[in-house]
């Protein structure tokens, strides 16, 4: 309904509305590997949840595409729009049918979680001591994709799940970071969550 | 050619091809961005040849995958495999679509390349300085995604692209990066690139 609202009464710029797609697309991927590494059906119900964010959005941006288009030369232009808006949502549909396998309970063959874990880009998860320097930094402070090369797909606080965490979220003792980075980078800040390595990137934390 | 005879007298694990899938599919979102970023062709048909590839891989690895399934329990799980492949061929499938709106030449409306701009992830070129530190090292000694959190999708030499270069790729100067990662990360390497910082990671190097 929120979001009806806002496009009711705020309408949203086709670009803002494609750059959350777009980020969102990556993001599905992402939670649906997780989902599958960790057989987590929480996470996978999430990626379907996603699914309908996207039809949504992509709902809210061909329709402001459409009206954009005055003559066959813009018309040509938004109808670019529309075909990476249509990827776009193919790859989110295909992060759908990957956490649908989840979901669905089917037995997963163990290559599949080989095949994630072996990857050139991993998955990991990455529990926060409550001595490290991560406890009470936001990751904008942190910006461990920078610092660290590791992106922090979610994380599990308690029985709780925060998908996509923004640069405000504060890291809390015990919270658990699902990361995605080389092996490498995600070993690098596990040495880090633990409290042995005292130092993010060049910056004393 | 050579791959046929590879499957032919060398048969690869299901595992083996299933990671080749899943990287190629991440490489080919990648690039198929980067063909749209910079109008590339050479970029767009790289992502149609991998294209290609995944549909030689996927037919492989579905084959090895059925012969692997006895009785109905390794039949349940063989089928998760051909679905995960379907999901990673339709991501694939998806970044070809992509590519191939570079082909057809289709007028691209600006709001497009200033999504892939502004993104969580970006896509940047980054110019190799010949008295830059990168000078002279290969992709593997600098682990680039892990001490700056930028991956190298491809490199322009020349006349000539190398995609997805390998752990023995050297740099050479003049080269031309093209970089996947935030904002900032991206930025840090191009001052590296520069020569102004004389630092990767943590070590002098």
């Amino acid at each position: 309904m929120e979001d009806m609202e806002e496009f009711e009464y705020q309408p949203r710029s086709v670009k803002d509305l494609f750059i959350e797609m777009k980020n969102i697309a990556e993001l599905m991927v992402d939670l649906a590997y997780t989902s599958i590494l960790f057989g987590d059906k929480e996470i996978a119900e999430e990626v379907v949840d996603l699914e309908e964010r996207m039809d949504l959005l992509n709902y809210q941006m061909t329709l402001h595409a459409v009206l954009a288009a005055r003559n066959v030369k813009e018309a040509e232009k938004v109808t670019s729009i529309l075909q990476m808006a249509n990827a776009i949502e193919d790859i989110s549909n295909a992060a759908g049918d990957l956490a649908k396998m989840v979901l669905e309970g089917l037995e997963l063959h163990p290559v599949i979680k080989e095949a994630i874990l072996e990857s050139e880009e991993v998955i990991a998860k990455i529990v926060v001591s409550p001595d490290s320097v991560l406890v009470g930094k936001t990751l904008g402070e942190l910006d461990l994709a920078t610092n660290t090369g590791v992106w922090v797909i979610a994380v599990r606080r308690g029985r709780r799940w925060i998908f996509g965490p923004d640069k405000d979220f504060k890291i809390k003792p015990h919270d658990v970071l699902i990361g995605r980075g080389t092996h490498t980078s995600v070993e690098h800040l596990k040495e880090i969550a633990r409290g042995v390595i005292r130092v993010v990137g060049n910056e004393r934390a």
